[in-house]
C-alpha cells in the first residue's frame, strides 16, 4: 500500500496510465496487472511476483476450491518438488509432453548428481510412485488427494498469471477401483470447476470435453472449463483428466480386487492455477482498471472520508464507526485514511484496484444520517441509511456479484456464433472473435486445417451440444466445418490464451 | 484412512510394532512417524511426502500462524523458487553458509542455461533485489511481506520432519527505517512463535539470542526458540534475524528518508517450518505413539461405537447423534464406523494416531445417558452426561491442552540444569542430557571447546537470564564454563536435533 501510494504520488495521471482496450487489449491487460499492484516482474526469465493484492486474491481462490475439494472427500498432502529422471521418464506421452520444457537440477553445491532431477511441471508420476506402495487391496480405494504448490513450466511466451515460468496451482490426483468410478470423479471436478467459476468468480463457462489433438499429456479423456475474455479470445480455466490405467501401468498401481484378481486402478487428475486471476481481470475489467466480483475481493468495500479539513476529525471518526460495523456485518472492509490523498485521487486508486463498492462519508452524509456508496461494476450511487448499514451492504455486494456474472453471461452469449464453414468460421474468428460453433467430423485433420486457417483451437465438446448455458442450439444434422462430412460433434472453437 | 487400516489390518500387532523410547528413541520416532501416518519416504534424497493426517497438522499449524502474522499488518506474497546465480551470490555470508546444499538448476530440456538458477534454499536475495525496485521513500516502510513456500537444503543428514532436503515453512521478510523499528519487529515475530509455540502446540521453550556461531548467514542477530525433547535434546523451534543493512548495501535497497538523505533499510526475516511437526511428536508422543494436542488436532475426538452386534443399529445411530453434537460445538470430531475392526484394535490406532479424547458409546452408556471419554494424554476415563456433551467435550480438550503443557513445562524445568565447569557439564550432558545453564565469557573459543567436549552447542543466551519461563534462576557472578574469566552471558548449552 504504501509503496502503491508513493509510485501514484509521483505520477497524478493515474488512471490515465492505464491504455484503452480498444486501442491494445494486451497492454490494457499488463497496465492493469501493473497498476493495480496486482504483480511485478521478477529478474527470472518468464516468472511473476505475486504482490500482496494479488496474492490475497489467490488466497481467496484456494479457500474456496479448498472447502469445496473436502466437501468431496479429497484430503491434501504434499510431495516432492524433485522428481528423479527414471521415475519422470516412465510414461511415453507425458514425458514428449514436458520435456522440452522442464528445467534440471543437475548439481548440488560443487558435485554433480549422479541422477538428475526434473523439477515438476505436475506431479502424476512421483504421487504414482507412491500409490504403488499404498494401495495393495480394493479397500484401500479411493484414494483422494490434492497438493497445492508450486510447478514450473518453460514456456515460450510468457505473460503475468497467463502463463509464467513458475505458477501456482492444486493439482488432485485420485485413484479408483473401476473407470465408472474414475470417470464420476473426473466429471464431480469439473463441476467442482465450475461451481467455483461461477459462484466465486462470477465467470460464466463452456464445459465439455478436449479433442485428443488438446488434451492432456497421458490422458484418456481431458474435460475442461472454457472463459470468454473481453477481447474474444478463450482461456481455459481448469481441466479434468480421465487418466485410464496408463500411468498405472507403467508405474505399477495394483490393487488385489473383491474377485481376487490383480487389477490396474484407474486414476484422475485435475487443476486450476493462478491463471484464474488472469481471466478475472480479462472478464470484469474495463478502461478503468480491475473490477472485482466481491466474494473474491481481498476488499469488499472501502470507506473513503470527504468534506473540509475542519469537519475531518467529526467525519473520520463517523468513518470509523462505518468500518467497525461493515466489518461486524462480515464486510472485507479497508478504511482509507490517508492524509496525503485527495478523496479524489482515492477514488482514481480504489476503482483501479477494483474495489466492488466505495463507501463515501462526509458531513452532508452525516446530517442526513446516511453513506454514499459507489459500485464499481456500473458507477451506480446511492446512499445507505446508517441505520442497518451492514446488512444493506452485504446486499449490495450480493446484487453486485449476480450482476457481474449476468453481464458476463450476455457477453459470452452474445459472442457465441455459429458457423456452418471454414470461409464462415474464418470471416467470424478475423472479425469478431468469440466462440464459434460448428460440426467436426471427429478428423484431426479437420480440426487441424481450422487452426491453420483461422488461427483458432477446438475449445471442447460441450457437453449436450450446448455451448452456453441456459441457452440450447439447434442440435443435430450438423456438417463438418472443414470437410462438410456429416458431423460427429458440435464443437467449439475459439483463438485462446 | 483405508490405506492405513488396511496395512495395520495386515499386522495385527500394530501397536506393539512401535520401539519403546527406552530402546531406541530414534527407531521410536520413526515408528510414530510412519505407523500414524504422518509421513512416508519419497524416492527422492532426503525427502518425505507429508500423508493426509500429517499435512492436515501442517495445515493447523498455517491457519493459526497466518492469523496471527496478519494481525500484526503482515501480508503475505509469492516470489520465484529459482534464483539467478548472480542474484544469490551478492551477500558473501549468505553464500558461504548455504553455498555447499544448493541444488542447481542447469539445463531446460536440451537447452544448457546462460545463467544457472538456484533453487531456494531462502529467499532473502531474490526478495530483497524486488525490495530494491519497491522502495524509494521513507512513506513506502516498513514493507511487512511473508511468503509460504518450499524450500530446498541438501543437508548431509536428514530425518522425517526435522531435517529433509525439501521442506515446507514460512519466511516474512521485512524492511524498515531505521534499527530500533526493525528489531522492534524482529522480537515481536520471536513472541509470535513463541505464543504459537505455548498456544497451539503446547510446547514450552526457551527464547533468547543466537550466538555468532551459531547465528544465520548474513544475520547481525539471530533470535530463536529452543524446545527441549524427551530425549533430552534441544530443538530450535522457530527464528527471527535482524539482518540490518547487509543485504540492502549489496542489493541497493535505499529510501529518501525525511531528512533528505538517501539510507538503506534495515531488515528482517524470520521463519517456521514442518519440522515443528517433529516437536509435536517428541515432546508430547509416548510409547503408545503419538499425542496431539488439542488445538493442533485434525481429529480432536473420535467416537467409537462398542457392543455386541444385535445391537449396533441402535448405537450407530447414537453415536451419529453424538457426532453431529460434537461438530455443532466447534470440535473436530470423526466417527469411526468401519466394520472391519474390532472396538479394541480401533482404540489402539487412534491412540497411535494421537487423537486427543475417544469417545465410546454402547449399550451401557445408552441407557446410563452417558458417553465414556477417554483422555489420550493420562488415559483417564470419564463419563459423559449426554446432556450437554458438546460444551462439556470443549471444556474437555481445553483442560487437555492446559495439561500437556503444564507436563511438558514440567519435564523442561526439571531437565534444566547448572554446570559450573566443563567438567559438570559434560558430566550432565553425557548422563542426562537436557538444557544446562552456564556462564559464557563470550568467547568463541570456549563455545567450540563445549561443542567438542561434550557435543553440545550453544542454543541461546536466554531473554534476562531465564532459561525457563516461571523460574528465576540464581543471577550474576558466573564464571565463564570452559575458562572460568567472568562470564558475560548466562547462556544455554544441549545436545540438539
Amino acid at each position: 500500500m504504501a509503496h502503491e501510494a508513493h509510485e501514484a504520488a509521483r505520477e497524478r495521471a493515474y488512471v490515465k496510465a492505464i491504455t484503452p482496450r480498444s486501442e491494445d487489449y494486451s497492454a490494457w491487460y499488463t497496465d492493469v496487472v501493473l497498476r493495480a499492484d496486482l504483480a511485478d516482474y521478477a529478474p527470472v526469465r518468464g516468472c511473476i511476483v505475486f504482490k500482496p493484492y494479488g496474492y490475497a486474491i489467490w488466497e481467496s481462490i484456494q479457500q474456496d476450491l479448498d472447502r469445496r475439494f473436502k466437501a468431496t472427500g479429497v484430503q491434501n498432502a504434499y510431495f516432492p518438488l524433485l522428481i528423479p529422471e527414471s521415475i519422470f521418464r516412465k510414461e511415453a506421452e507425458h514425458i514428449e509432453g514436458f520435456a522440452p520444457e522442464v528445467p534440471w537440477v543437475t548439481h548440488v553445491g560443487e558435485e554433480q548428481l549422479a541422477e538428475r532431477y526434473v523439477v515438476r511441471p505436475t506431479s502424476e508420476t512421483i504421487i504414482g510412485t507412491m500409490y504403488a506402495r499404498w494401495i495393495q487391496s480394493y479397500r484401500d480405494l479411493p484414494v483422494l488427494i490434492n497438493q497445492w504448490g508450486n510447478v514450473l513450466r518453460w514456456e515460450k511466451r510468457t505473460s503475468p498469471f497467463l502463463r509464467t515460468t513458475e505458477f501456482l496451482w492444486q493439482e488432485g490426483h485420485t485413484a479408483h477401483r473401476d473407470e465408472a468410478d474414475a470417470e464420476a470423479r473426473t466429471r464431480l471436478m469439473l463441476e467442482v470447476y465450475r461451481d467455483m467459476a461461477h459462484e466465486l468468480l462470477a465467470i460464466p463457462v463452456v464445459a465439455g470435453v478436449k479433442s485428443d489433438l488438446e488434451k492432456f499429456a497421458g490422458a484418456v479423456r481431458t474435460y475442461t472449463i472454457e472463459a470468454l475474455m473481453t477481447d474474444g479470445r478463450a482461456l481455459q480455466a481448469g481441466t479434468s483428466h480421465y487418466l485410464g490405467t496408463g500411468f498405472a501401468e507403467v508405474l505399477g498401481i495394483r490393487f488385489l480386487d473383491a474377485d481376487g484378481q490383480l487389477k490396474h486402478v484407474h486414476q484422475t487428475s485435475w487443476g486450476a492455477s493462478t491463471r484464474l486471476i488472469g481471466a478475472l481481470i480479462m472478464v470484469h475489467g474495463d478502461d478503468r482498471g480491475l473490477v472485482l466480483p466481491p466474494r473474491v475481493a481481498p476488499i469488499q468495500a472501502v470507506v473513503v472520508p470527504v468534506g473540509p479539513q475542519r469537519e475531518r476529525a467529526r467525519v473520520l471518526e463517523a468513518a470509523r464507526g462505518v468500518l467497525r460495523e461493515l466489518q461486524a456485518a462480515g464486510v472485507r472492509a479497508h478504511l482509507d485514511d490517508r492524509e496525503e490523498y485527495s478523496p479524489g485521487w482515492k477514488f482514481n486508486e480504489w476503482e483501479l484496484r477494483g474495489v466492488p463498492l466505495r463507501m463515501e462519508i462526509g458531513p452532508r452524509d452525516l446530517a442526513r444520517g446516511e453513506v454514499l456508496a459507489a459500485r464499481r461494476d456500473s458507477g451506480e450511487k446511492t446512499g445507505l441509511a446508517r441505520e442497518g448499514l451492514g446488512s444493506a451492504v452485504a446486499g449490495l455486494l450480493a446484487t453486485i456479484q449476480t450482476s457481474l456474472f449476468d453481464r458476463a453471461r450476455r457477453f459470452m452469449d452474445e459472442n457465441t456464433r455459429e458457423a456452418a464453414n471454414l470461409g464462415e468460421l474464418k470471416g467470424t474468428i478475423d472479425a469478431r472473435r468469440g466462440f464459434v460453433v460448428s460440426g467436426w467430423c471427429g478428423n484431426q485433420a479437420c480440426e487441424l486445417r481450422v487452426r491453420e486457417a483461422s488461427g483458432a483451437s477446438l475449445r471442447c465438446i460441450p457437453f449436450d451440444g450446448a455451448p452456453s448455458e441456459g441457452r440450447t442450439l439447434e442440435g443435430g444434422g450438423r456438417r463438418c466445418v472443414t470437410c462438410a462430412e456429416e458431423a460427429r460433434h458440435t464443437v467449439v472453437f475459439a483463438r485462446a490464451y
